[in-house]
């Protein structure tokens, strides 16, 4: 079913502990949730970029099969959002190196009138009230689920909470829970996110896995162990792309709320973004197969099998 | 089959985060291995404590039916281990507020003749040139593990790596492994820890769950999502006491060295370990029955089910 995701497009400038970078690369939120979605379903883009985009990247995101780009803005006069960081010894923090918001100041881009039938609708991480306003516009929703951060935990708490009475699912950071919360221990504090208004909760933990805190239930899965590591940006929203596919791309006869398929859902999220993370920017996913994603699933089911 | 753990018995102040704390509680590596163990098969105890140990101690270990004490060892003359810590807010980390090594800077304690036999043996965390002499006392064993902690690795590192020579497995934290070979990624540590010896390494993140770096294969399983810990002291003890109690029971025929062997017995460890930090010391393995474990390593089990 209709699966579409709003956020980011960025040119991104990344420094990795091993002491290699990249300049001026494909990024941004949207990027990653599309690309990772696409191995699973149909995916809508709903983003800006300024007229410096290079033709080059929106072809590379053209290239995933399934991806629409119809609501790819290019604002004239307008800058694309670009971002550098560098990443810590442990792969899972990084410091901000600069941060040019560009176009993420001005007016969002507008939702065209074929993607308001959406089924499926991902907020990738922005202010929660311009997330509000994309929402309303899928009037035809049957799962929405948002991710966000600490700017607007900090910033715009009062927004986020209206945003999580409105959403069904949230995904956010281990790191980003406990800011919300309060509570250190992730479970705990997954479910008093619930008491906000949301069925489920994604805690991700990066090389240590993620945490579904659901009102019906709660499961831990490990990140498929990886030996060699790149570049982490993008997991995150890989593996909420991934997770979100696999939900539209399941029978309409299934709930997609419901918690086992949420479950299941972010196993393939899981082995989705372990791809990512083994080069830069889109790299891995722009030259991943089918059968290499097929083939990493069943390993990592084999893995958890305790039957 | 026969499983032998040789290790500490102590007597613990711990305080927790949230304010609470226990003076003078049962504790030891031997101990909780040894109370974990016993839900799978029958486990003896090599360990040695003062003749100021508390009878009533005692009679807490001896309750686990299918713990064997006869190589416990009352020195007359002597002092228990006595150690106090205070755990941060993550609970993962603590600062030793005081270690008094007492007895175990003495002579070691006698294998019993009785235990010679022994086809799976333990060696929990002491001085690696301790472990390689208790090792030698068990010339039948099929299966032998060992433990080990910082301050070996900074310390003995020669003997350390002698050991490594000499045993099947090897069980670490997440930070000890990173010490010992330099390397942050886990998977690649526990690779760089294969090339001392071991057939596998263990490698136990805590709140995180655990990667098995086998000959055969990798393998990463999540703890069970816990919503409130009491206190984390011994919990991993535990884990690799429900490990190694899993591999004692299984059918003779079954190589336990195997990467589905271990990577099953984890699973076990993970479920046994999710009890003991419900409470301080012993006490919820105390109360524990067959019938909470088989419930909970159900729901652990489907909590990984994706077929």
């Amino acid at each position: 079913m209709s699966l579409t995701v709003t956020g980011t497009i960025g040119i991104d400038t990344v420094f990795t502990p091993d002491g290699q970078h990249r300049e001026n690369v494909l990024g941004g939120s949207c990027t990653y949730f599309a690309a990772a979605a696409s191995f699973y379903a149909p995916v809508r883009m709903v983003a800006v970029v300024g007229d410096d985009f290079p033709p080059d990247f929106r072809r590379t995101i053209a290239r995933f099969a399934g991806v629409d780009t119809a609501g790819l803005e290019v604002r004239r006069g307008s800058k694309t959002f670009r971002w550098g960081g560098r990443y810590q010894p442990d792969m899972d923090h990084r410091d901000t190196l600069y941060t040019e918001l560009n176009v993420l100041t001005e007016a969002p881009p507008p939702v065209p009138d074929a993607y308001r039938d959406s089924r499926f609708v991902f907020l990738a991480n922005t202010h929660p009230a311009v997330q509000i306003g994309l929402l309303d516009q899928f009037p035809g929703r049957r799962l929405a689920v948002a991710d966000t951060m600490d700017l607007w935990i900090d910033t715009a708490r009062a927004e986020l909470e209206l945003l999580l009475t409105r959403v069904d699912g949230l995904v956010l950071n281990f790191d980003e829970a406990e800011r919300f919360t309060g509570l250190r221990n992730t479970v705990a504090a997954g479910r008093r996110l619930l008491d906000f208004g949301p069925r489920f909760v994604v805690v991700k933990k990066g090389e240590h896995g993620a945490i579904l805190v659901h009102r019906d239930g709660i499961a831990a899965l490990p990140a498929y162990p990886a030996e060699r590591v790149v570049d982490p940006t993008g997991a995150g929203d890989s593996f909420a792309g991934g997770m979100m596919g696999f939900l539209a791309s399941s029978r309409d006869t299934e709930e997609p709320t419901a918690f086992d398929a949420v479950r299941r859902a972010m196993a393939h999220g899981t082995v989705i973004a372990s791809f990512t993370i083994e080069a830069f920017s889109l790299d891995r996913l722009a030259s991943l197969t089918r059968s290499e994603v097929d083939a990493r699933f069943s390993e990592y089911q084999r893995m958890l099998r305790l039957h």
